[in-house]
């Protein structure tokens, strides 16, 4: 079982990732922590307690950081709504988020862990580069992170960047120059995880509580990836990091050097990946290049299905 | 019949270009300009001199710039050589070149014509970039520019950006924000057009001069682009710009908005191509996205069989 | 009285801040918060508690960031030492420090206070940047941010930078872009607070611990000025700080627009200031022009004869 | 006898250099090439062409590049006005100017010359960044760049930079990373070379043409100057460099390690000079620290007496 800290911006992606890591149980899910993103902190923070309370998950959830490290603020409206997770009715949220800030509560239980632990954020950086320059001393019991972000072909916040990355460049270069073992769910992976109209029917028939939710997250979903960038089917980013903790088969990585673009406006926030190793140098992060596309879903609905 | 001026920088594949535009009756071959690129100006002029000679080729060979515009040279001699054009033997060279100077040349025989031309370049944009800062009147009479160069996807000089880009960036900025008709021929597309076993068996089999001079420059290309890259046959780059203005069809291409990248170190020279016109930017490059591999290859070996 | 944090970084000039802030009447000192920069943060935070022993300087010190938000760390070691603060011998320490983060000290302190706070920051701007990015509200508890850092002319660690804002360039942005009354005592103003012989001799016959401090202090520093900058007396940067909070007429301010270089490997840490309103932006920084080196020099003389 | 192309952008300063060139007794002007700068190349051309007809100068003057190598233009109206040399009369035009491109001429003037030539560029540096790159063998043949340009302090079109670098920063990249030797009147010196009340009063006393076109110049000159920038008399940047080969002891240089600022937008253009020998590179530019301002004024008052 792996122990986790599930990092967060709800949206409708990490629903679905919070929703795995729940669930599945090869996961270990120590807290959810949440930071801006998607859409402003108090809303995602209230999104992943949406979440949380909706589906009976008994997990702390932490407010962490309202903005990036450095830049200023960019957030996701256009794809994931006013709210951030517009589209299903969660109902009332009964369930209460704790008092200590995200970032503290990262490195004191990192800290206090005998254990290594895996950090698994699907949103912007910012808690986890905070906390890494905070105490540094945390690095020794981090496991691996494994993001979901960036992209070595095209961006979709700009052509040269993804929008987690984009929107903390400077923390996603904390994370990529730790030396920590980094594993990248980038835009190359997530293209390929479609929420067909299959895989939402088959999901669909399960027919509890967390499929509905699924079903109607997916609906809005669909409708605004298309809209703003035309898929057919919406890519379903945020779940491929914790679908590769349960089953890292399902996920073909390539090792790469890979850095971060912070010094240039137009090509901000940029992953660079050394796909063909031109720069001879050591390689820092596994890229994520292959999904098994019915491996991966496949881990989705029957994830879903142990929902009760 | 389409006037052109092909700037070529020898290189196996800029020879396959020349031998596309000297032989295809679609192309009215007016001059064929040289720039530093592949190799040191010295010798790929005097590699432009060896393909005319060695194929009979009668047209004026003008010699231009010694490297870039701005920054300091970079040569592809990985690729191709300590010639620029290793492989093939190609007796003596009896062509001679012309005296006056290829960006004096360009610009003298824009302004001189009457008929719009069309530019085809198919190294580093230093000709181009020079003759229409040295006198921006040449715009009026260039039909539109063909090259090659760039990607919007992965790069093969750094992980950014494309040789002929990276060659000479500021060249490449001064072409693409031109406001001029501006075709690219990237990476994207150059890596479908592959010359592989079947393609060049077929090609060989036509048993001409022509024909055995391509079968020779791929047996070296393959060889580099299979040690650099790992690539299984060579991607054939530049005689996609020619085969493009004989027969469109044989390329796809999607209006984008392109700029080059100048500020940064690590995506210096690369082409920012809005693929998802995410900035809401008037497109300014046409953008080949897509090969018709078959009808590509076809053109080739029609153009190469007319070779007397 | 005004209440004050300072967030030093010792430092031979940091030392000589502590001793203003601590003596002068006008100057409430609520706590001493350290980061790293002129060397690392266990030997900064211990020389803070050297000074604090020394002279008996009953006020709580935090430490802080044990380097920069974003960049790699570098130091100041050719000009401080090996210790941070070569030259005198400083006895036993004493003085304990707080186990309280300074980041987090700044924070509480802030929110929990009812008047409002001024920042005396007289390092590398890592403990105040992540602050504000941390917890944000802390905004309406500053009075005003009083900084030695930048130049708006020759820097000292590159040519366009000077140390304390190259060491955290990002720091220094979330600082300069904060919105909140920043004052800068930058190179421009400092150089011309140099420690000459009749000044060290003046202060030393005042032939208290204190000023027995000063002259150690200087006697080491003038050499590591001279050899490094070829200074003849050495420039006495971070008390002018204080020195501006006791008597602001010491030192004369013109309003500018400045912003801090991010973006380039030359120019990285630069504080850009529109010195001549070229810009027309609206200014954000009050920045130190003109020193009244009489008046400066003796705040000094005075507030360390008040030494018992 | 030193000779000397001299290289404008008239401009009311570019007027007093081609003045002191075409005067003195220890230059040997060879020809004027104009670029554009203070204004269009059309207007800065006729502005060369107004002041040799007005003071009977018989020099070839040539048409050079109409805009910078790379970057989009800028001009400088709101210092030189409409024309680039708003105020004087200068009665009808009867100068004629060469049909060669100033280009090719600095290019064939250098490879034919026995004798090194000095090269003083007091406007951008287009016209030599081009003939550099055009044909690099020309630097065999150069004695030296004397050029107006650049700040190690402040500069005028931004804070980082200087009018004629800004214009075109990518030219002078190419021209102070030649490896020739070059000298830099900058604005630090130049700022120094003030048209005093008592200064033009001098000269005018003169009472003949070339002395009236100077008081004219400067009646004008003043009023921008002091508009702009706030100057109680205008700087008179471009005879220094003319003076410096005149009398090199009427200025103090200083040997530094000097790169143009290509990557970031805030500090586009900037000379980035190592004042302090920082870097520990070596150096590449004489940089001119201090002007003798009476000697200078004096060869200027001398040089226009020479005027009949």
């Amino acid at each position: 079982m792996k122990k986790i800290i599930l990092d967060v911006d709800p949206g409708h992606d990490d629903a679905v990732a919070i929703m795995l890591a729940a669930f599945n149980p090869e996961i270990d899910l120590l807290g959810i922590t949440v930071v801006a993103g998607n859409q402003t902190l108090e809303k995602t923070f209230n999104n992943a307690l949406k979440v949380c309370s909706h589906l009976g998950i008994d997990v702390p959830v932490y407010k962490g950081m309202p903005g990036p490290m450095v830049r200023e603020q960019v957030i996701a409206d256009d794809i994931h709504g006013e709210t951030g997770l517009d589209g299903p009715d969660f109902g009332e949220i009964t369930k209460k988020g704790e008092t200590m800030h995200a970032v503290d509560y990262i490195i004191e239980k990192l800290l206090g862990s005998d254990e290594k632990i895996t950090l698994v954020p699907t949103g912007p950086l910012s808690n986890i580069g905070m906390a890494l320059r905070k105490e540094p001393r945390i690095k020794e019991k981090i496991e691996q992170i494994v993001l979901m972000g960036g992209a070595y072909q095209l961006g979709n916040s700009t052509p040269a960047a993804e929008f987690n990355i984009f929107a903390d460049p400077e923390a996603a270069y904390v994370v990529f120059s730790s030396g920590l073992p980094v594993v990248m769910m980038g835009l190359d992976l997530t293209r390929q995880a479609l929420a067909t109209k299959e895989v939402v029917d088959k999901i669909g028939s399960l027919n509890n509580k967390a499929s509905k939710l699924f079903v109607d997250l997916m609906e809005f979903f669909a409708k605004t990836q298309h809209d703003v960038f035309g898929w057919s089917a919406p890519p379903v980013h945020d779940p491929t990091t914790v679908a590769y903790l349960i089953d890292p088969s399902c996920i073909e990585t390539k090792p790469m050097y890979c850095k971060i673009e912070l010094k240039s406006e137009d090509s901000y926030g940029r992953t660079l990946c050394d796909y063909f190793g031109i720069l001879k140098k050591e390689p820092n992060v596994d890229v994520a290049v292959k999904l098994d596309f019915d491996k991966f879903w496949n881990i989705v609905y029957e994830t879903l299905k142990l929902y009760k």
